[in-house]
């Protein structure tokens, strides 16, 4: 079966949007992968169909209430589904490669997109959802956020990207940074290709790229080396 | 002037995309905002307008030409043009709210979309380009972390949200992470609310508020805490 992606958010109208476009939306179109969108406001209370309350004690901002949410997920979500449930969120656990190559491999993903200041910690616990985070920012609503998520995740499934699918892996697979890359011409406003890229000596080359990708890594993300 | 931002890319189509809905396309619609896009591939080389060539040294993939990406840079940018230059690259410089709020207090940015293995190096040292990574995973392109980044600034900018904007940031700010949120209703499927929240004692609230804050952020972000 392919990757199945079940969004449920406020804007439906977000999707596929960029995913529509090149490569991935070649693989929708083609079938590879599936993207189906839930209103949260179908579930909402009410005439006005309301979603969100203010925070119990306090404070600035609307909370999406954990009944509504769980309804729409209920609604959109058999009971059996396997699938991971996602919680696009500051709060979350950092999305990286790892947790990306984890769901490719699986039968897709549910992703939840809380708006305002949050969502009732109790549906996340009620409805076993995990909280992701794809950096330390804040975003205006999770529909971003699960449309980076999905772009990650839609390039990894067999087929989509072809042959244009490049070595990048690999490299943040070995913990680090990408070597600088270069291509025609030549020469260029004065500057040259590295040397050792001229030299035809695959050895060095792949010599060359490794103390490069180290030293890049060493200079701007300390943080990753030994981490692999 | 407002912010603007200039994005340089192969797929113009996708912007504004999830951009042009919700509060940020009506702060669009309303000038608060604005985006203009321009085609690298106007700027390829041949009738066939090739953008990318083989990476010099042999390898996967495909590498953006420098000459192609300046000349387009060239034209969409006036030499006097202040704004920061970034380049959407795993390898950049981590986003992060600082940065965010850093580019919306200046006069917008100027984002270049890389695609395919990587981008020449030469054409970022010789246009003066900032890499700036979203997180540590590979995308597609860079249109996907663009869009991230613009909606980051984009909620920032004064009118955009209203009195929607909450209080998230100052959450960021204080190097800690989110405590849980909770609204109505008073019970549901057997979970109550924190009673601290119920007592109306704002100092107990506020203190009980800390506390969570501090407890998650130490068990999920133990790297945040002494950060601020």
């Amino acid at each position: 079966m392919p990757f199945r992606a079940s969004v449920l958010t406020l804007y439906p109208e977000m999707f596929p949007g960029p995913l529509g476009v090149s490569l991935a939306g070649e693989g929708l179109r083609k079938g590879l992968w599936s993207l189906d969108t839930h209103q949260i406001r179908d579930h909402g209370i009410g005439r006005h169909r309301n979603v969100d309350d203010n925070p119990a004690g306090g404070g600035a901002g609307m909370v999406l209430r954990c009944d509504v949410l769980a309804a729409a997920i209920d609604a959109a979500v058999p009971a059996d589904d396997m699938r991971p449930r996602l919680l696009m969120s500051p709060r979350g656990r950092r999305l990286d490669q790892g947790l990306v190559r984890e769901w490719v491999a699986g039968e897709g993903v549910v992703i939840v997109c809380g708006r305002f200041e949050g969502v009732d910690e109790r549906v996340i616990e009620g409805r076993d959802l995990t909280e992701i985070s794809v950096g330390d920012y804040i975003l205006s609503g999770g529909e971003m956020a699960a449309l980076l998520l999905l772009d990650a995740c839609v390039r990894l499934i067999p087929g989509v990207m072809g042959k244009e699918l490049s070595g990048q892996d690999e490299s943040f697979e070995n913990g680090l940074l990408e070597y600088p890359h270069y291509t025609r011409p030549r020469e260029w406003e004065g500057r040259g290709l590295p040397e050792a890229l001229l030299s035809g000596d695959h050895a060095r080359i792949a010599r060359w790229r490794r103390e490069q990708a180290e030293t890049i890594t060493r200079k701007r993300r300390p943080d990753l080396i030994g981490k692999v």
